[in-house]
Parts: structure tokens; C-alpha cells; sequence
């Protein structure tokens, strides 16, 4: 609280780390890449957790828990994926440490693996090893299971829940019977996704699927929502695959039909992580610190007494709890802040940092008036209200905070969004950052060229874009429709 | 569902290890020590999560997320803390793989870390390490935060739940500014514990203490619950450490008081894990699959339709709609299973393996009577119920079976306990299993002694238990109090 946070304006990057820490949202851990995810920001993940695995459920998806340790060799059963994951990761050689005269504690020589374990970089080898013994027949499918784990990957350069070491994320894996029945199912975990995004996140997406070079690894179509940050780069905040029967193939996995005829069984998976904290950070806050859309606050109200002294508080406080009821009442999370030993002051700049949606405060004039004053934290304005009814008013300005929010992210997409017909121009637009719609001939070749002169990649083919074809910027070839590029975290 | 599964009087351990097999609960995964929690038990798993992380809200406490890996140094800084925990664990030496031309995928020894990491058996000391830079002075405490996460401890002989290598639990670690505090901290978590324990798991527990050989590595005293299982064996389902200022001193974490005096921190912690899916399933199940307190079972009615055509099914599906939906607006789960793949006589019997409580079926008589079967899990008695107010009816037989699980636990386990006054009796009666309380000289030469002649040990010196002195069995020295000895999980 006492050394004032870089501006946006100023150096954006050293704003987001300021912001991270200042608003007690996580910090880097003594162990190189890992991160602490503190109470504060912990509490906004587990609501995002919450509203996703409902979605999940509501999508007919079920939780289970697989093993923490991928043996080296399931990496090499799936060619493409032991290209993309298991390079950099964390090894495990040994079970054993021993104490050395000398050295203190140290590994014990004798206690050495037969087999190095990975630590799961993603699930889907271990999985389908497991889903190996479960599918027999048509009937055992689909499968529709998700879990809640830790991943590790080991990142040279990391930024909080942006890039670290370990995250923290859910990854669902179905096994169908039917490629259709895939297809559908990892488009709809797409739509949930965005929905997702839209709704709670108050983050517009776009959705899309990505190019061959930026697939994962594994699949064979990648789809992806990629949204806009404040600073003209773009996010890819979940991703869903269609992994074909790539998976069934290298694991065995093969079931009877109803005519008795065996085939590889048709898998998805699809995955978010705390990285959507990184996201939710660089959509909406401002350079007084966190602004949280209403519903993924833990805290959606703050009330905050000013009082001379110990009679006005006790007066105070009894003026205000029959409002904490009735917005309790409503389902609304309320934080009455009578601790005498913080001043007023101080606890505006801290729930201004910390991002509570709405502050209330209640001094004597108040009291006198049957007012209360009420400030909104996206707008930073503020009124003074008639204290009847406060628990209609207050929900209804939630909903109008989590619909400005979205209104003003999309606003800010949308101005930084630009159609580029030719090459040069692109370079030029892309230094001021932004979704290029731009014409591409199809090539990982021109990609990578554009990626190599530019910094910029594409990030999806649009699903629901313009279709209309043209011709590539860059090499005047035939182009299908627009694709998205943008530099990009 | 083909095979029979063991009966638990003819071998009780292989009845259980039937059992989680055979009610989806579990299964072994080919990674040494690990399981894969299936959907079923998993689901199981969220309900006894949402009990506790209420319970533990409730009591003021937080979440977050500290890093999988501890850095080797780390575990050398508590002396008893790492005998304890830091030999048998799963030891990370390196960050990449590569290719070998003849080998495959092997790992890279350019790529060695400097320290190696330790997946976490326990997060005392990264914890610590982090307090550090949380607390500064007394206006910092108390911390009372608790994480969610995986751990490993690298053991031998495994068993699905209650010992394997990695396994998911919680963890509470608190600091306070007075041992008053962390001592009042402790009992309070114990307290959480056994009310859990008896309130969801309608599991009745000992509240105790340890022995100082028993106790917690790096602890100043464990508390604990004791449940007694079906076969006679005690199992620790819980325990809460007062930790002193051991951590404290071995990390540096010190504060500042009122007086402006530095002094270290005190703290505890306490957990519980996956095991307590152990417990459950040893405390209820029968020869018939599991048994679930309607508290913790993810669906607490199935409604069968019986049927001999679909007209017939389609009729019932009206019949039954209107009880679905009654029972469902009591916040009861319901499942209307009308699979007209599957036979009634096959459902039956995989929701009664399943543990589902209340089984409720429907046939054509039904329709004619407004009458339905309903079967209760517990005692596998069936009644006919007429249909009006059925949901009434359920929701008070949902509220008996949790009571009479608790108390056909309770019965068990004081019909499994004895006191024994001579070293000779207890010999005898160890071999029948069961709680046993004896004095005991408070030694551990005394108490070791037992455990290598008897297999017993000392599971807690009871903290309600009877105060009256006497003289230890075995050396025939002066006894504060009974202790209780049983052979243990």
C-alpha cells in the first residue's frame, strides 16, 4: 500500500506484476517458476472453479483423479504429443534421499527409478491408458470426465498465473463412440467455455480454431477462445481438441459396436487454467488496481462506517445491519468493515486495490438523511442513495457493473480490432498491437514468416467471421476468408 | 458385476479391496503406489470437500495454493521434521528429456537442477518459508489458511485409499501471535474434525492425543480421531498439530508485538485426506457393496420404473415426474434411472453395491395402489409407502438412515472395546481386535514393547476419557490415565 503503482500508461507489463502483488493476488515462490496463489486470489479462482465445473455437470461431465506421474514411455506412444510436452518438464529419478556426514542432506544413489516419471505436463497419456481397461462395448460410452489438478511445465521465463512452472487447471478427456459425437462434443465445451468467459468473466472472446502450427500436440483440430487485453495483445483463454482417434490409437483403446465390429474409440479434451486470472487482470482493472466483474468477486460489498468515535460506530453499526441482512438475504456476499483500528481512508484504497464492486459508506450525516453513499469500483463514481430498498438497488447495480464491464472490454476490443489488406500495412497496424483481420494463403510457410517479421501469430481462424475468400497479404495467393493475427501472451 | 464379491467374513481385506474395485471407486494405475480415483468414489470425495471447506470457512479460514515442489534445504532446516518425512519421497533431479537415437526418449543430463526438488509429502516447511514475508508484525496474525492439494510419500505396500503414494488431502496451517492461540487453534481444528466425522461419515471417533513416537514430525503434540473398523482395526482419520515455534524458528519468522518486542510465531496444522474414503467404507459396507450416509452420497435416491412395455414405461414416467420433482425442491438428489437397456434385477442390484440409500421402484400394481416400493440401503428392508407426501416421508427416512448408521457404528465399536488390566489379558484380547484400554508407564521402551509383542499401539491417550490413575500393565508402574491401544491401518 505505501509505494504507489506503476501506470498502465507508463510500463503496462510492471503494472499487471505490480498489480498481482499489490492486490494480494499471488507472488513467485522461492522455487524457481512456481507460484504462491495467495487467499485473495485464490478466492476469485474458486469461484471461477465453481461456475465452470456447474457448466460441466450441467453439460453431463463427472470429476475423477488420475495419477500425478506419466511414465517416460506413454510419452512416446503418441509421436506428435512427446514433441510438444515432454521436452520441458520436471523428472523424477529417484525415491529416496539419505543424510551425508558431509553434504547434509542428499539423493540416495541407491534409490533410482527403473523407469524417470514425468510430472503431468496434461493428462491424456495416462488417461487413455486408464480408459484402455474401462471402454469395452458401444456401452461403455461416452466417457464425459473432467479433472481438477496441477500441471508442470517447465517455463524458463514466467510471469504470474500467466506463464509459470506449476499451474493449476481443469482438463476434461472424452472417449465417444462416433467422430461426429467428438466433434459435437469439442465444440460444445468450446460454447461453454465462451459462455463462460462472456457471462462471468465479462470478457468477449472470439472463437476459432487454430492453425496447424499452433494445434496442440495430438490433436487434430485445435479450438480456441482468444480474447483482446488492455494493451492490444492477445490472450488464448481455453482451448478445446478434437484429438480424432490419435490417443485410442497409441493406447489400444478399442471397443464393440453394436454390430460387433471393434474400432479405436473418438476422443476430446479441453482445458482452462489460473492463467484466466491473468486474463480477468488485463480485461477490466485500472491503475487504482483490481476491477472484479460482480460475480466472480468473493466479496461483492464492502460497507465501511466513518465514525468519531465509539458511540457513533455502535450507532452506526446498528443503522447498517439490518441492510447487510437484506443483501445477504439476496444472495449478495457483504463485508462490514467496523474494525476501529484501520481509518476510512485506508480501507477505501484498499478495497479500491482489492477490487469489491461496490463500496458503501455510512457516517452521522447519513444516519440523520437515511442515506447511505454507494461507489461503484468500475466507474469510480459515486452516489449518495436513500437507504430504502438498498438491498434492490444494490443487486440491480451488480448486474449493471457485470454488464458495463463486458460492454466496456468489448468497446475496447472493437477499437482494437482492424481489417489490413496488404503486408506493409500490417506492419505498420501491428506495432500499435490489436486483432489484424487479414487474408493468409493457408501456409505454415507465410506464417512463419509473418511470426518471424513481426511478432505476430494467428490466433484463429474465426469460426463465425466474414467467409468472404481473398488474396494472402503477404504472398497474393488464394485465401479462404480472414484470419485473426495478433502478438500475443 | 459378474463376479461375486468376497464376503467380509471370509477375508475382510480382500472384501475391500472387492469393494472399491467393484463400486467404481477406485483402481490401481500402472504408475507404481498411485490410484486413479474413478467418478463414483471421486464424487464422494467432493461431498466430504464441500462439508469440510464450509466447516473450515466457517471457523474463519482461507484458501490458497503454495508449490508442489520443496527445495531439498528446505526439509534440513526442522531436524525431526525431516526424519520424518523428506527419506521416502519422490525426488525431482531434472527438467528436460531428449531423443536417443537407440533408447528413445530418455532424460537429458545437460539438464540437472542445481537442488533437487521434492514433491511434497507435507507443506510445512514451503509454508513457513512464505510466512516469512507475510508477517511483520501482530496486526499480520492470525493466518489461518488452508490448501486443497496432492501429496506424495513414497511407500511400499499400498492399498487403494488408505496408504497409497500420492493422495489428495487438505492441509490447515495457521500462525498466531500466542501459544494460548495455536494451543485453542489445535482443539478447534480437532473439534471440526470429529464433529465431521460424526455429523457426515456417521463415523463415531475418539478424540486423543499421541504418544510422543506417534507424534507428528516436527510437532510439540498431535491430536487425533480414532475410529474402530468393521474387522477390529482402529484407523487415525484425522489429526491437529500445535506446532510450537519449531517451524517459526527454522524459517525466521518473527513479529513484532503491541510492546514492539520481535518474537517467533506459533503454529499449527492439521489435515485430513483421502483415507477418510477408507473409513467411510470400513465403518458401513456390508457383503452387499458399499453403504453411504445420505449425507455424502453424490445421489441419495434412485427411482426404478418396472416395466413391461413402453406404454407401461411411459406411464410411470408421468407417475413418477411429480415425486422427482418434490423430492428434488427438499434439495434430495434424485435419480430416475428409466434405462429401458438394462433389467430392473440389474440395477437393483449395482445401486445397492453402489451404496445409493434409498432405492425407490415402480410397477403397474403401483400405479393402480398410488403406492411405491421403497427399499432403504442400511438394513436392506423394503416397505410399500402410498405416493402422497412421499417426498415428506424420504426425506425423514434419509434422516433415519444417517442416525442409524451412526448409531450401528457406535454399537460396533462399544461392543469392540475392552479394558484390560493384565499384560497376559491383553495379549489375548488384542488377538480379537478392538480398542483397548490399559495403563500404560508413559514410556516408549514400555509402549515399544507392546507394539513388537502384540502389533498394538498406543492410537491416543483420550482427552475425555476416564481421569482415574493406576498402574501400567506391563512394568506394573504408576499409569496417570488409560490409554488406548488397538492394531491399526
Amino acid at each position: 500500500m505505501s509505494e504507489v503503482m506503476t501506470k498502465r500508461a507508463t510500463d503496462y507489463s510492471q503494472w499487471y506484476n505490480d498489480l498481482v502483488l499489490k492486490a494480494d493476488l499471488a507472488e513467485h515462490s522461492e522455487v524457481r517458476g512456481c507460484m504462491v496463489i495467495k487467499p485473495h486470489g485464490y478466492a476469485i479462482w474458486e469461484k471461477m472453479q465453481a461456475a465452470l465445473d456447474g457448466m460441466f455437470k450441467a453439460t453431463g461431465h463427472v470429476n475423477a483423479y488420475f495419477p500425478l506421474f506419466i511414465p517416460v514411455s506413454y510419452f512416446a506412444k503418441e509421436a506428435s504429443h512427446v514433441e510438444g510436452f515432454a521436452k520441458e518438464c520436471a523428472v523424477v529419478t529417484h525415491y529416496r534421499l539419505k543424510t551425508d556426514p558431509v553434504k547434509g542432506i542428499v539423493v540416495d544413489p541407491e534409490a533410482k527409478l527403473e523407469e524417470p516419471l514425468i510430472i503431468r505436463p496434461t493428462s491424456e497419456t495416462i488417461i487413455w491408458n486408464t480408459y484402455r481397461g474401462w471402454v469395452k462395448s458401444y456401452r461403455d460410452l461416452p466417457l464425459l470426465i473432467n479433472q481438477w489438478a496441477n500441471v508442470v511445465r517447465w517455463e524458463m521465463r514466467t510471469r504470474l498465473f500467466l506463464r509459470t512452472a506449476e499451474f493449476l487447471w481443469q482438463e476434461g478427456h472424452t472417449a465417444h463412440a462416433t467422430k461426429e459425437e467428438a466433434v459435437e462434443e469439442t465444440m460444445r465445451m468450446l460454447d461453454v467455455y465462451a459462455t463462460f468467459a462472456e457471462e462471468w468473466l465479462a470478457m468477449p472472446v472470439i472463437k476459432g480454431v487454430k492453425t496447424q502450427s499452433e494445434r496442440f500436440a495430438g490433436a487434430e483440430d485445435t479450438y480456441c477462445i482468444e480474447a483482446l487485453m488492455q494493451d492490444g495483445k492477445a490472450l488464448q483463454a481455453g482451448t478445446s481438441h478434437f484429438l480424432g482417434q490419435n490417443f485410442a490409437k497409441a493406447f489400444d483403446v478399442l471397443f464393440t459396436d453394436k454390430e460387433n465390429k471393434q474400432s479405436h474409440v473418438w476422443a476430446t479434451s479441453w482445458g482452462v487454467s489460473t492463467r484466466l486470472m491473468g486474463a480477468l487482470i488485463m480485461t477490466h482493472s485500472d491503475d487504482h488496481g483490481l476491477v472484479l466483474p460482480p460475480k466472480l468477486a468473493p466479496v461483492q460489498v464492502v460497507i465501511v462506517p466513518i465514525a468519531k468515535n465509539g458511540d457513533q460506530l455502535a450507532a452506526i453499526d446498528s443503522y447498517v445491519a439490518p441492510m447487510v441482512s437484506a443483501l445477504r438475504a439476496k444472495g449478495i456476499t457483504v463485508k462490514y468493515d467496523n474494525d476501529d483500528k484501520k481509518k476510512p481512508g485506508w480501507k477505501f484504497a484498499e478495497y479500491e486495490l482489492k477490487g469489491y464492486p461496490v463500496r458503501i459508506a455510512v457516517g452521522p450525516r447519513d444516519m440523520e438523511n437515511g442515506t447511505v453513499e454507494v461507489a461503484r469500483r468500475d466507474t469510480l463514481e459515486k452516489e449518495t442513495l436513500q437507504a430504502v430498498d438498498l438491498a434492490d438497488k444494490v443487486e440491480h447495480l451488480l448486474q449493471a457493473i457485470q454488464a458495463n464491464l463486458y460492454q466496456k472490454a468489448l468497446a475496447m476490443r472493437e477499437a482494437g480490432t482492424r481489417a489490413v489488406d496488404s503486408y506493409a500495412e500490417f506492419k505498420e497496424v501491428i506495432e500499435g498491437g490489436g486483432f489484424i483481420y487479414a487474408h493468409w494463403d493457408g501456409t505454415p510457410e507465410t506464417e512463419e514468416k509473418v511470426k518471424q517479421e513481426t511478432k505476430a501469430t494467428i490466433r484463429c481462424i474465426p469460426l463465425n467471421g466474414d467467409r468472404t475468400p481473398g488474396v494472402c497479404m503477404v504472398t497474393g495467393k488464394p485465401s479462404a476468408q480472414r484470419v485473426i493475427f495478433a502478438r500475443a501472451y
